[in-house]
């Protein structure tokens, strides 16, 4: 197997301020490929370290990926570093610095003369094209091995590792393909979810399976060198998890419950109480959301409830705003001010306190609402603030999902 | 400053399988001892490339903290390789073996010989005991540095690490706490941030600075060996940049306007359309939001902006969803309705495509509405839909931010 080292800069990676999430990456991108990572690193804005760093992943990997350090400051170390470690000098490219230019003018604003670094390129290097940001990476050879610049941020990163690295790689190194399978379970705890799929696998030998918990929703990842026990074992656990598999693949759960309400041509309308609008924020991560996303309302307070959403003021003063009564009439309030054919909405006590609610921290309220009228479930949720609001959005997004596919749930965990 | 290296031994690190937990557990602990972390490295169960990082860590740090690889298996090869990378033997302990004997009989069970490699240890090394597991740690010194292998099973390593190597390495190394300031400047870019960040700080010595750039804004961390130096830095950072920094520390801009509101006794309501929900899941993040925060409006369709704003039909068919008027009347609209004293309005084309909106993607108009009127800003933004969209949140909580505070920005970018 072709042998791989990541290397992360930047202090902030160091002292705890920022987890990396570029190397899980950028590993879930390459091992399909064929490429084993023999070493992670994450090294500080020092020029020394990245440049020992970078000496000793060429002794022993055929591919780096280097991340972060490509920006404009005087912090930002890693072409110079690379440079000193591959004993090659730095070339300022009159194109790349014309560019960075325009791209500055476009936004009416100057470039200050430190941009311009991120126009210096190792020599022999070629660029790799910066479709979001400002930083170009950069695709060094060097006696038979690869070294590759790309920046620190992750959207950025992300972009020019799929459109220009991954090309280049499979043009690079062909062949060495494995497979994989990644399943979205949603609203089933991580012990049942992984019974389950230990269950249906069997006696299938060769699939490595492994499980990722997100809050309210678990990730079934299996991988094997024979791309049909991958498809087999994918074909098992997708039979075996049935309705609760949300999202195959690279889909996710928001998409396909956009593209189930476009299939259906239904529209949808949110009102979100403690999760102020991250359900909101989630549709509409989705491009062309607008076609079935009517809205919502952050109903945060008792009278953005009763004005925005017609809850009744009797009702919030008698039993509060965290029960099966309120959140139904939510769910039917949205529907109808916003004209949708479904309403979904949340209520419940995030945390820390329970902000004068009868109900303990933790419990949230879900409603759904159609033409044929509402109804609501009620949970205890874990965790922290944090914790309570994602599981809260994850689960009503499930909810309106097998809402709209008409697949019948009491029990949503 | 101290300098350590932090290496975690396993394959299951490097393959996503498991996410390293315990380089940032250790750097927490190690931090308020004066110790900085300058590198990080994970590597696979193979000998020479362990061996290799130990000695790279040797030459950049005074104190190395190796995880994994301790245990009974043909796989946990740290104690060859460190043996290795020093030059040094081998040598099995005869009464830890005893004492590995005694444990596995106490459990029933008798001990195989590969568990004996357990009591293997690098000559000259101290033992570190293990309370929780059965693979004692070990405590190296080498020409004036010290190199420490603990256990890999995280709670295994967390007890070793408080209760043997912590009180030890402060014998060792006494004193030597440093001290760091974090300032979150919005609204600016990275590059004049980076100006005149080491304008202001001229000739001050022994600052480490480094910037983080996020979506709208720009994270600036000093840190250095002096208090006082610091501090100074912070000062000279903070005067400079002026009303930019919008938070310091551990504070955050969504909870420090809340701070401001909540001192002045306003209350603020907010009106999305392209952001989708985002700004009011940041405000609601802070717990007691609900203090000062009334609710929002996610106004994804025309309809809902005019049945929940009142947004002018006329004005939307004639103009479009996204210019200065619209997001005015978003702002008068969700102040009025929730009958709170600011309003705050994002209207914006994330793209991929514009919807049928005249601008062009990335185009966002912000608006703030107060009970003596309303006022639009507009910017055209860079990236994709999603960094569109958090950097539109960002720039709109700053706004706020600004209002509430009466700085007067014409120009936030």
């Amino acid at each position: 197997m072709k042998r791989c080292a990541l290397l992360v800069v930047g202090d902030e990676l160091l002292d705890g301020r920022v987890t990396d999430t570029n190397s899980d990456f950028i590993s879930s991108r390459l091992l399909p490929l064929g490429w084993r990572v023999v070493l992670r690193a994450a090294v500080g804005d020092e020029m020394g370290i990245i440049s020992e760093t970078v000496s000793l992943a060429l002794q022993v990997s055929d591919l780096i990926v280097v991340t972060g350090g490509l920006g404009p400051t005087q912090d930002d170390l890693t072409r110079e570093a690379v440079a000193s470690a591959l004993g090659r000098e730095l070339e300022r490219d009159p194109v790349i610095e014309e560019n960075l230019r325009s791209f500055f003018s476009s936004m009416g604003r100057e470039m200050s003369p430190s941009n311009a670094r991120q126009a210096d390129r190792v020599r022999g290097a070629d660029w790799l094209q910066a479709r979001l940001g400002t930083a170009p990476g950069q695709w060094i050879e060097e006696s038979g091995r690869v070294i590759v610049l790309l920046p620190g941020v992750p959207r950025e990163m992300q972009d020019m590792l799929e459109k220009e690295v991954i090309p280049r790689l499979k043009g690079r190194y062909p062949g060495g393909e494995t497979a994989a399978a990644v399943l979205l379970v949603a609203a089933r705890p991580e012990s049942e979810v992984g019974e389950r799929v230990y269950e249906a696998l069997g006696d299938i030998e060769g699939l490595k399976v492994s499980f990722r918990a997100l809050t309210g929703q678990v990730e079934v990842r299996l991988a094997g060198d024979e791309p049909d026990l991958v498809e087999e074992g994918r074909r098992r656990v997708s039979e075996a998890l049935g309705e609760w598999v949300v999202a195959e693949g690279e889909e996710s759960l928001e998409g396909n419950l956009g593209d189930e309400l476009r299939k259906r041509g239904l529209t949808l309308a949110v009102a979100e109480s403690c999760t102020g609008g991250m359900i909101g924020e989630r549709i509409t991560r989705v491009p062309g959301s607008s076609d079935y996303f009517r809205g919502g309302v952050v109903a945060y307070s008792y009278r953005a409830k009763e004005t925005l959403l017609g809850v009744d003021a009797a009702l919030l003063r008698e039993k509060g705003a965290v029960n099966e009564e309120v959140a139904e009439a939510m769910a039917r309030g949205v529907r109808e001010r916003l004209g949708s054919d479904l309403g979904l909405s949340v209520t419940g006590v995030a945390g820390p306190g329970t902000g004068g609610e009868k109900e303990p921290v933790g419990t949230v309220v879900l409603g759904v609402a159609d033409g044929e009228g509402a109804r609501a479930l009620k949970y205890r949720l874990p965790g922290n603030r944090e914790m309570v609001r994602a599981f809260a959005a994850n689960i009503a997004l499930a909810l309106a999902y097998f809402k709209v596919k008409g697949v019948k749930v009491e029990d949503l965990r």
